[in-house]
């Protein structure tokens, strides 16, 4: 089997095989195909996609690249939940507990990665003394005793995803539904899940900028999720604003107690219940998504889904008087208001610029040896559809130095204001299954 | 400016600056910009194409990214020829000589190359005592005294062309127009050329399959050398079938002395007058093309063009008696038959095939250390149209040992016999300037 040959039957439009997708994958893994080879493939990938089949082909290629996490000494069906990525998406954080304490066993391995904030783990670190290494037993045994544990990626989990995503960004082939469906589904294969909840953002903050395009990646996760026999769920979820009203990771922690204690943001709680649903009746704990939200609310209501926090953050080694007293997380020195001259209403937040804001603030990575600053961060007072007044204050920059300039002029493009207020946008726009 | 823009902006669609076409192939020709990149962009160069500007300015990228040859000491107006490539294709040994003997100037540099014969050179060295070698001075004082030199390339010559195809040959993006008319204009151009006669082939054993994309090859490159100042001509010829009777080294010399001589077979002759009257007219010898094909056919009959070719010869330390005694060119010891068994007439013989039987023969490269045998070839003594019957020769195998079922049975695949006689192809399809 040559390289070239692939290459150029990818490139005419036709199918790999099952062989030669592993031919290329194993290659690619043990340094024996260059990388100059694979752009070439990938760009024509970009350009003549992929079937169905290659796409499941491609993830189990992944999936085999590297070692698998077996769950199997984790008592019930292992349920884990991916989100595409966005500004403000803390779910994580309130889904996990929140499912843990319906009885979902959540053994959930999460990234830091680059980005306008840190990743779900980078958040947890923000609370005081929290750790994410745990050894595999450790892992297993916290999941048992009390039904959820996060940690870090450890092990060598799809070293081709990783090799060939270093490519991709490189190389402009990063924006390819197939390449992106089967990396994301690698990962969650590899980590061991029986059934997989995606949450899939759409608009102008995700990656996937129309409900088209979500809809088209969230088909393709789900159709290699039914190939590989693993039950997936995707939700497609708006990104056009921050999600909620935090950013940063202790201000993202701060808003994720608010919705545990039933006093978040009205569409962020929505869109956490609408995935816990899914994943408790994924999970068998509920016959239906109806009664699910309904017990997940009880829940919430009763104080067991922040209870569960509290254990979860504990056994960590998180200080859980946090829970209660959120203002012991990181604090930044300096808050700063952004705020308006202009009346009317607030019909966009360009979620992209406040994520940069959120960076130049130091709350995330632009490489990957930065270091981040939990405290700093944004708060959103206005969102969209909001009435405002002249001299109102839009959002509160958490940071540690006064020369935030930048950070204000990111926010002053985020920020639209119109005479008229805006037609709301749903919040969820559909479920994949 | 980041490479990572250049292949984004090219994946959509967009035409990239000249400066942005600079920076790559400056960055590339440097080594500071990686392999894995440039086959991406190659890749979308190859899906989105490129603009004429664009075309132009990597053309003259490349020409600037290494040495270019100043034929201004030679007298006269410099006319090169470049052709596609094709099977039997020995038009250069006789178009040289015919135009010098006109009065053209020729400067030629020549390559070796990978393929199923040898390149011009390899084929003038078959001729006992031909050598390529000449110093730049005694290359302009051959063609001032001679009108005609012939050497291998020689100095840094367009150096990012050299790296650049060799990146495309392992990536599949060869066979892109912009890149292909970029890469043979930027050599012409390098080498020195006023203007330049390019035999674009079209047919089975042509890059170009079809006349559609002969016809795109051919606007590129005579659109490039417009907008470089160059008068470009495009002759489109027949490659259907191989080009003549003899393919091979020494064969294909042979072949070129009984045209020089007035009796070479009527397509291969008139392909050679075409290309001949379009460079003496370019050359600014004859004014129109009419009067210079009468003028070439005189030329011919009168044994001038033949008389340059051995004074050509001679000068470069070859044995002029070969000319007059072709049989003192080098002969493969065997001559073994391919008959058929059917009867009708040579429907089509498909140049591809007859070219690997050749190489397999030994009268080409596979790899660039390979050695030429230059008295192998095989000889085609029935063509395309020809009436056959049972036991016929349709060619002759001039080979070292006889194990040639291989070559055979690339033969018998060439061949394809009907009963009825097929359409007569014309040989020159259209001429663009």
């Amino acid at each position: 089997m040559r390289m070239l040959d692939l290459i150029e039957k990818k490139r005419e439009g036709q199918a790999l095989s099952t062989e030669e997708i592993h031919f290329f994958i194993d290659g690619y893994t043990r340094d024996q195909i260059p990388d100059y080879q694979v752009s070439a493939l990938l760009m024509a990938i970009y350009f003549k996609g992929m079937t169905d089949q290659e796409i499941s082909d491609l993830t189990m290629a992944m999936v085999d690249s590297g070692d698998t996490v077996d769950l199997s000494p984790i008592k019930g069906i292992k349920v884990d939940k991916h989100s595409t990525g966005g500004v403000g998406d803390k779910t994580s954080l309130i889904v996990g507990p929140l499912v843990a304490a319906a009885g979902v066993p959540v053994a959930k391995m999460s990234g830091r990665g680059l980005g306008h904030t840190g990743g779900t783990i980078d958040k947890l670190e923000a609370i005081p003394g929290f750790h994410i290494e745990l050894s595999r037993d450790e892992f297993i045994e916290h999941v048992n005793t009390h039904k959820i544990a996060i940690v870090g990626q450890s092990g060598n989990l799809t070293p081709a995803d990783k090799k060939l995503y270093a490519l991709r960004d490189v190389t402009g082939t990063v924006a390819s539904i197939p390449l992106i469906a089967s990396s994301i589904m690698s990962k969650k294969i590899a980590s061991g899940a029986d059934s997989i909840v995606l949450d899939v953002k759409v608009g102008s903050g995700a990656f996937m900028k129309t409900l088209e395009d979500a809809r088209r990646l969230a088909a393709e996760m789900v159709s290699i999720g039914k190939s590989l026999n693993r039950q997936t769920i995707a939700v497609l979820s708006d990104m056009n604003q921050p999600l909620g009203r935090e950013v940063g990771n202790a201000n993202e922690v701060r808003e994720a107690i608010d919705v545990l204690k039933g006093q978040g943001e009205e569409r962020l709680t929505e869109v956490c219940l609408t995935i816990a649903s899914q994943m408790v009746v994924a999970g068998g704990i509920y016959k239906d998504v109806e009664s699910a939200h309904e017990g997940l609310q009880e829940l919430i209501s009763s104080g067991q889904a922040l209870e569960q926090f509290k254990t979860f953050v504990q056994a960590q080694g998180g200080d859980p008087a946090v829970i209660d007293d959120p203002s012991q997380l990181p604090e930044a020195s300096q808050h700063i208001k952004f705020q308006t001259d202009q009346e009317g209403y607030v019909h966009s937040i360009d979620a992209e610029q406040v994520g940069l804001a959120a960076m130049l603030l130091g709350a995330g990575r632009q490489q990957k040896e930065d270091a981040i600053d939990y405290a700093v961060g944004i708060t959103l007072l206005k969102k969209v559809g909001d009435p405002i007044n002249i001299g109102d204050t839009l959002a509160v920059l958490h940071c540690q130095h006064p020369s935030v300039a930048e950070a204000l002029e990111k926010l002053e493009a985020a920020y639209q204001i119109s005479s008229q207020k805006p037609e709301e946008q749903p919040i969820i726009y559909d479920i994949i299954k």
